[in-house]
């Protein structure tokens, strides 16, 4: 038979997700015109014709990023079309178009299907979007969503991660953490649940947290308002990961360095509550709990007066020289490194 | 905790994968001017500008769709770009761009992964395609690869499956039935193995078969030969789950019939002696077998001077009335009606 002669054996969680991308990648050429930006954005670039096309793909396993034990199957279809966008708002693009393929076993009837395309349709329809393909198999163990997006922007319009600028000011959107925490609360019900399965559990306290994991919303709204504003990020990035390594990716992407205000963080009361209880802190959640799907860009100064007030935009820091680094500032006005603690799915 | 309270259990084998998709989709509406084609062919088409993009994404699952215990990494690579640039060419379109998704287990070392995508490279190279982007995560089990390719095409240059006419001419590219004597011979092969580790198998003679199923090529060729003679098909698809189903679903999509002529059906040497070997009939491989990755077109019969005699190109049959059904003409001169016997993966 033919047999693999290669007895070199790194274990893939020698790397981080990205650094095995980058690993990957690093030979890929670029041959098109058409090619504007591949690999390293949320979205690649693709100019065909008078428009820029946006392209990114994204891939949910079960037991990795979800657990079907409290994510129903219609929340999870949605979810799965909601991460997908975000990344190409996040190049300040109009998502038009998906594909969506599923390899599902045969432990799903095809009511559960059913119902994970239910969700699906319900996020075409809520964003505005058409799904034109995909395809559709058996697994032998679990269920997989592979989800491909399209937008389309203006030429020169798509804002990429990798344009920001020294003195720029760092805006986020919405609020930070209660993805996380929504989980934290969750794996602590499904032990509960474990242990008594006729508890029944009061989570009315926890609504916010728990629908911004389970049913996440992208930020299509954003990249209106900042039409409506006549505001054009100096660079924008999605935060799936958490901030604090969406804000490294940018900085790396930019070649400059940040200062990151701690007390400007956008926090909901409920996400506070919840670390009080859970004992976390929530800095360190915001940093690097993940999942939020807000916009992290970037603005010169001089937009400083359009945006300022705006409930939708924390202004929570600026970025500075390369060489300056990139730093938490703390409540006690302490500089701390900020390092990615990201999801890094092979550990 | 949050339960799927339906009670019904309908079994996803109970569909095809065709019809399950059909089922799915069956309500997804389409709201953009943009998408021109969505779900129903070998890919979508959109059209932004001056140009009309088409998309195609395909997922292979270890253990569904490929056996590492006989397929090379690399191999794979190659092969998961190829399938789905088949999709693209099916459209009479010049591929450009793809993303590559893969879910991998930690039983993968680094070094297996890099060999996966050097077959990914070098279809990149050979075919002159850009690799713009792609998600890497862990898989709880095996390898799952996505593939989404993309292609251009002048704006009513592309080609669909549901626009062929009675009358026209239907034409295959290469021969048939290749790829699926190579997989019983490396299926043999693997029991043998199971048997008796060390036994040395000498596969020269099935080389040719053998490549087909673990280093198939796609027919970007064809897409510049027809360019060449001047001939735009009436319909295209290409033949991954047997020329059976495609003629099927071509018919189906164009609401006509076809005579298909089993002495037409072109067919290498190697095939016909593997199928005597294993005592198979190869009309029946050739109908069912899948995996050529060969183009099935149609053409007017006013192009018949311009294809007649090309090497690359069979004409294998014709189309006919919708109501006179779908038939395969046999040497004997009988007709039988044509039903698809793909891969149905859900069985």
């Amino acid at each position: 038979m033919i047999e693999d002669k290669n007895q070199q054996r790194t274990p893939l969680s020698t790397l981080g997700e990205f650094a095995l991308i980058d690993h990957l990648t690093k030979n890929f050429e670029i041959s098109h015109t058409s090619t504007v930006k591949g690999i390293g954005d949320d979205a690649a670039i693709l100019d065909f014709g008078d428009k820029s096309i946006v392209v990114t793909t994204d891939l949910l396993v079960e037991n990795v990023h979800f657990d079907l034990s409290y994510m129903p199957l219609k929340h999870l279809g949605y979810k799965a079309v909601v991460v997908n966008l975000s990344d190409v708002y996040a190049m300040n693009a109009e998502a038009t178009q998906i594909t969506v393929s599923i390899a599902v076993s045969n432990r799903f009837p095809l009511e559960a299907v059913e119902e994970l395309y239910a969700g699906i349709e319900t996020a075409a329809k809520i964003y505005g979007i058409d799904v034109v393909g995909g395809d559709t198999t058996s697994s032998t163990t679990g269920l997989l969503i592979s989800v491909t997006a399209i937008g389309q922007v203006q030429k020169d319009e798509a804002v990429r991660r990798d344009t920001a600028k020294v003195g720029d000011l760092l805006v986020v959107t919405g609020d930070l953490g209660a993805a996380y925490m929504g989980l934290q609360v969750l794996e602590r019900e499904k032990e509960v649940y474990k242990v008594n399965p006729n508890s029944q559990p009061d989570l009315e306290a926890y609504t916010y947290i728990i629908e911004r994991q389970l049913k996440p919303e992208a930020r299509k709204d954003i990249v209106k308002l900042l039409k409506d504003l006549d505001v054009k990020p100096t660079s924008m990035i999605d935060i799936s990961d958490g901030l604090s390594s969406e804000i490294l990716h940018l900085c790396k992407g930019s070649k400059v360095g940040c200062d990151l205000y701690e007390d400007k963080i956008p926090l909901d009361p409920t996400v506070i509550t919840v670390c009080e209880e859970f004992n976390i802190d929530s800095t360190t959640v915001a940093l690097n709990g993940g999942e939020d799907y807000e916009l992290l860009f970037t603005v010169s100064q001089a937009d400083f007066p359009k945006i300022k007030a705006n409930p939708h935009l924390s202004i929570i820091g600026h970025l500075v020289e390369e060489s300056a680094g990139v730093h938490l500032v703390t409540r006690a006005n302490t500089k701390i490194e900020l390092k990615a603690q990201g999801w890094k799915t092979f550990d």
